[in-house]
């Protein structure tokens, strides 16, 4: 497991299944509206603090280091609860989002619609 | 880039930033509920493939094949939306489902609540 030794309640850690970088994908949704805001990640650490601080903590994989989501754009994510999926990959995080999730300034990260062709096996 | 040559528009291509094999993380989010039901992969073709057919298809990484949703369970997804995030690497997929998400026979694959202890850092 890469990074340092973590405080991860063991009985969670080893439920995970994690990245060969030693990350699982945490998706980020809005409690109240149930928007998804964002996708990040979590080393075994990065889940202790979300779990432990009520504060949404993340593992940049661009700047290698911890990222309290909000710390300095002040858009917090207050945890509200945490669930991890059937094959310990996955975490569905939801939170009590100040501001805009992504960093461009929108609401949510997901904000570039693609084109749906709807073929032969779509329902009508 | 891994994975057969595809279809997918360039300019779809063009917005893409895949892991080291090829793919992109897709939310599986539920039109109507809300509700977040699973994380899977997407190769450019998988991408295409969900984009004109209507069905939600993925990249198996554990079988290495592609997957359409429901084919085998028939528990399909329709898709009804498609979005990018704002670095092009997660995508978030809105479906209509039917029967269980699960392969586990839940309705989604995030059943599995982690205990959330909330800090000094948690809003009252």
């Amino acid at each position: 497991m890469n990074g340092p030794v973590s405080a991860l309640d063991p009985a969670v850690a080893a439920r995970l299944r994690r990245s060969s970088d030693g990350l699982v994908a945490a998706i980020v949704q809005e409690a109240g509206t149930g928007d998804v805001l964002m996708l990040a990640w979590m080393d075994d650490e990065a889940l202790h603090r979300t779990l432990t601080s009520g504060r949404a903590t993340y593992w940049s994989r661009s700047r290698q280091e911890y990222w309290v989501k909000g710390a300095t754009s002040g858009h917090h994510q207050y945890v509200k609860s945490v669930s991890l999926d059937c094959d310990g990959d996955a975490l569905l995080v939801t939170v009590e989002q100040v501001g805009a999730a992504c960093h461009t300034g929108t609401h949510t990260c997901f904000s570039d619609n693609l084109p749906v062709t709807d073929g032969e096996g779509a329902r009508a």
